[in-house]
């Protein structure tokens, strides 16, 4: 069961890198609803290497091909909604070092160790193509937010090594994130992000970061009181994504140098609406969205992949070096963004959907 | 769905602080094991308030009751083993104003939105009782974990506010963190702790901070690697736990100021068996575990409950005030540190009996 | 994960007959609803032994304890309500041959092949007495469907051995069926029925028979089109039951002796509102309610437990004897029936909530 | 969630007949197994209409694509195996009347109620299509099933309306079942069945019967003892098929008319083995394997499709009739067959992965 995800909405994802392709398999998407394949694909444009000099050069096209779950009309019948992206362009001899060597901070060894067996091409189901899947299913979910509960999700680099962006998540534009290629809507910080890649690419390294996210307009009453509190499937979610090594909600790391009576969100309502005056909790208190908005920061490490000769032990245990070759994703950040919102999007409709069966009284 | 948690070591959790008690029901334990019931006294001991000065005064017995799941002679039977904690010494009165008033930053308002009502006498399900399950279930897969994988999880305070502790995860005992009321292994800063947190609760107020934990002698192969990673299902784990906000594992938010190149652990070889040469990775890659220690790291925010006088709302929707009374935990780190242990151990049990249906060949 | 059922009413059973008690958790049972508590004692009531000379004679009190879930006024908290029963009355004696024999056509040989382990006495999970856990929740469920969905669920004694009855699912009432002790309400068979439990009573052997059951005022939509359609998890939940061999649904092994223009069931309209002017689908059409009642019928094996000498063997694997001794139930079908409506009431709530997800437009 | 079934080998079907293809995403089959392609394709076959005039004279290529899942030598990776099954040569102006008529005993009117929307041409999830995805991932179970268990399933047409086969579970094999095309293992009755169905189908009528099967090899100890008794998933396996509306495990109905001294079956052991010399119990007791053959039987109704004219209502909600045309199968038996021996594959291998994991002490 390591592939799916979610509960009431819930995706199967599948494929490898080195394989016919990749894709999800959507069950438990509301019937009737008309299906934006635009969307869908231009998300999958926005996750896909090669947008920019920033990253990855490799050309990929990744056209979604949808096999099943629509009528001839294109509306969605409430059965499972099949996506398939089909691999192109393998060229395996760059890998061909992999075979025999581990490469360090990447998933080989442990895979071996777990399957006895691993793709040696391309990194199997460890490979950033996996996520396709997710961003697919995640087009949908955001679909089913936006037109049937008024809520955007969105997410953008915040901070690459020690270079930290100023971003209001109360108004922050898609279109201020989408204005630059590193997907950081502080201009003046973006600007000194992009020359930190473009140096770390050109020395063959790689840099981490935080992704910042916001999801704007849940209602409160999202979430579940105990196990399943929100911001533990957030947390599950995001931790889930390739290269994700923290999480925080609200004030996460940094509320721990406040008092708690500074910390509090006091209630303040106006014309029977609640609200909190400041919003430590990030929108979540007791596992339970209070209507403000919910605010998450991820962190993820610099990219494994790197263009240099490191230590590292051969399938036969031997030690060896391995150098790295080919093209590399300097920061996976702004790609990653995508990420972000697809697992956002995709616990929050989950929890929408159960909210829905939780009282009989509305 | 809201009070279960694991696939194949499932619980599920019951009670609220203002009823008959709280508990627990295992299923999936496996058979023929001498569950050591004192061990889960003791755990349910550490996790008490009212140990020392340091925490609520509150008196609380805590004794647990097995319901099912033992033959005669105390061995499992591989059927749901359920435990049974009752409460006593409800002081209801000291509650009653938060039946028309919300504690900020405590569940209150989410779970009235949420299900049309509440247990305003002490939570609900939101109540610090309510980990008195977890910790119980926590103590069997601690056995499990001990007794068939040599497996051994210990939690500890690392930093109270800015006071940041020095602690070697890879040497640490159970004495050491014992040591002390507040849990930090480090003797220096264990002591200035205790004073802070002293003061803060004579000033009525409450204080958050870190928990570190490892596990150590988890083997390669534990963890699945795409939705079901050990440090996604480790963050959902902790980030269920009341009060805490963030999740970090190996380097976490700390990685990102590193390059690639840098961050990376090296693999090395002696006599077949392979190690990294640091570990950043905190013993997971690809989600799953690659041998070395298992690193996490938590935030948990300051405590709610505080002894001031703070704005809020009536359950009608009027601003007013609401003072704190009684009694208070100024800070609820060293007794969660038994509960992360505890969701740790559960964590890994869970992937343990996973990975024995992973593969056929051994 | 051998005790849990239901996806979003999903409850967790525990407990032997030889530990402190047997129960149940219930999570995702709806909030604000008045629990009855008499009405799950009296469903209680009707699933013990010993009602009349028909079955056991052991006199058990089964009084239930509710531990949690519920607000000072009753009302339901949307937190999982935990139900215990405790165990009274125990007389192992009667049971120690059973040590060293397997009861034949018992769970005792597959059980110890199962875990290396097993309760011996009374027969651990596979007791009847598991099933109060099962009658409680069904209790629950019963008041959730007949106070938001109005509907009903009845089951009754169709058969014993060769004694078929004659009963109308469409107008049968729970007086009909309470008027007997055999549960029986065609008061001509009930009688014979009755007679012949005695008899075989008398010779220390027992007897099977059939449970018919219906469910009344069904809307059409609850079910799944696929896995989880209405009559597979209904087969399910039944075939779960102890002695339970066998499941129909609609005209089940008789449809097989039409044609299907006879089968069919014709579509009629009056007044916008469509049925059907037979009912062999047994009101699931494609594993999905169509609003004509639901009809199940289950086959019952008689008793395994008889008061005669039989083969078997023994723990070592030795040919050996075991003369049954103490009270037995002659037939068990009259208990039963408040088990297989428990079981029904089940599935249809969980149903009926994840409708409540399958579709946002209405 | 209505399209996944299996707990640790799960699977997720997707596809209507009239869109792209449909497929399934097998998820948890362990590692390095040779993935047989050829014998998934051979099974695809086996489920086909048009192996012979007894059933539809469609074409069919049904060719299966493996898009995830296997290594560059054919192994298994551990990972999810997706297969895809494209539709072909659909010809939807047989369906036109079906846009605006509800076919009688069909899932139309139920999906429509459900969904507010369904697919009309063919069926959409209902169509027979929708068991391509559970054949093919039945193969991979069958071959875990004889590669690491040494368990065989097979399963024959027994009964074709008052026509009864007589076979012997024991001994009955492959080749006898497929000799011919009614896959009745009982030359003589299989020309009757043949003769039969022939006669119906040339009167454009259908007919139903019972499917028997058995599996052998299977060790004590699989299956569970409460709710996921090892006969309850088999019935909710088979009642989930099209058509299926009875399940028997065992004796089960016919069981009823015996006493339990009679029915017992009683335990011999020869030289430490344990077996029973009889076998009411059909290899399950307690829900769990007891080392004997494993048996069940199904009965499946006639085929709604029928070339007569019956009444029906439209969409609109008023009366009309319906006249069959086209091509139809007159009993889908044969083809079920197939059906019936995948589903109890899938569920065994779930049990035997499950079994792997409930005891650690071998």
């Amino acid at each position: 069961m390591s592939s799916q995800f979610g509960q009431l909405f819930r995706i199967s994802t599948f494929g490898e890198s080195h394989g016919v392709g990749v894709g999800v398999v959507v069950d438990g998407c509301p019937s009737r609803m008309r299906l934006d394949l635009d969307f869908i694909q231009s998300e999958l444009d926005r996750r896909r290497p090669g947008q920019s000099k920033l990253v990855t050069q490799r050309k990929e096209g990744d056209r979604v091909e949808v096999l099943s779950g629509l009528s001839e009309d294109g509306l969605t019948l409430g059965t499972p909604i099949a996506l398939l992206v089909r691999n192109e362009d393998a060229r395996w001899q760059d890998y061909s070092e992999m075979k025999e060597k581990y490469r360090p901070s990447h998933a080989d060894f442990a895979t071996d160790e777990k399957y006895g067996i691993r793709a040696w091409q391309g990194g199997g189901r460890s490979s950033a193509r996996e996520t396709i899947g997710r961003v697919a299913a995640g087009a949908i979910a955001k679909q089913v937010l936006r037109e049937n509960f008024d809520v955007e999700v969105l997410a953008w680099v915040e901070q690459i090594q020690e270079l930290v962006a100023s971003v209001d998540p109360l108004t922050v534009t898609l279109d201020a994130i989408e204005a630059t290629p590193v997907r950081c809507p502080d201009p003046a910080l973006a600007e000194q992000m992009i020359e930190r890649i473009e140096a770390v690419r050109k020395d063959g390294d790689s840099v981490g970061g935080v992704i910042g996210a916001v999801a704007r307009g849940v209602p409160a009453g999202w979430g579940e009181p105990v196990f399943d509190k929100l911001e533990a499937d957030l947390a599950k979610a995001l931790l889930s994504l390739p290269a994700c090594k923290g999480f925080e909600s609200g004030s996460g790391f940094q509320g721990i140098l406040q008092r708690g009576s500074e910390h509090n969100d006091p209630y303040r309502a106006e014309n029977g609406v609640v609200h909190t005056t400041q919003n430590n909790s990030g929108g979540i208190q007791g596992g339970i969205s209070n209507g403000m908005p919910i605010l998450v920061r991820t962190a993820f490490k610099p990219t494994a992949t790197v263009m240099r000769t490191q230590d590292t032990v051969t399938t036969e245990r031997e030690n060896t070096t391995l150098q790295g070759r080919g093209r590399h994703d300097a920061c996976v950040l702004p790609r990653a963004v995508v990420m972000v919102e697809a697992m956002i999007a995709l616990v929050l409709v989950d929890h929408a959907l159960r909210q829905r069966a939780a009282r009989l009284d509305r």
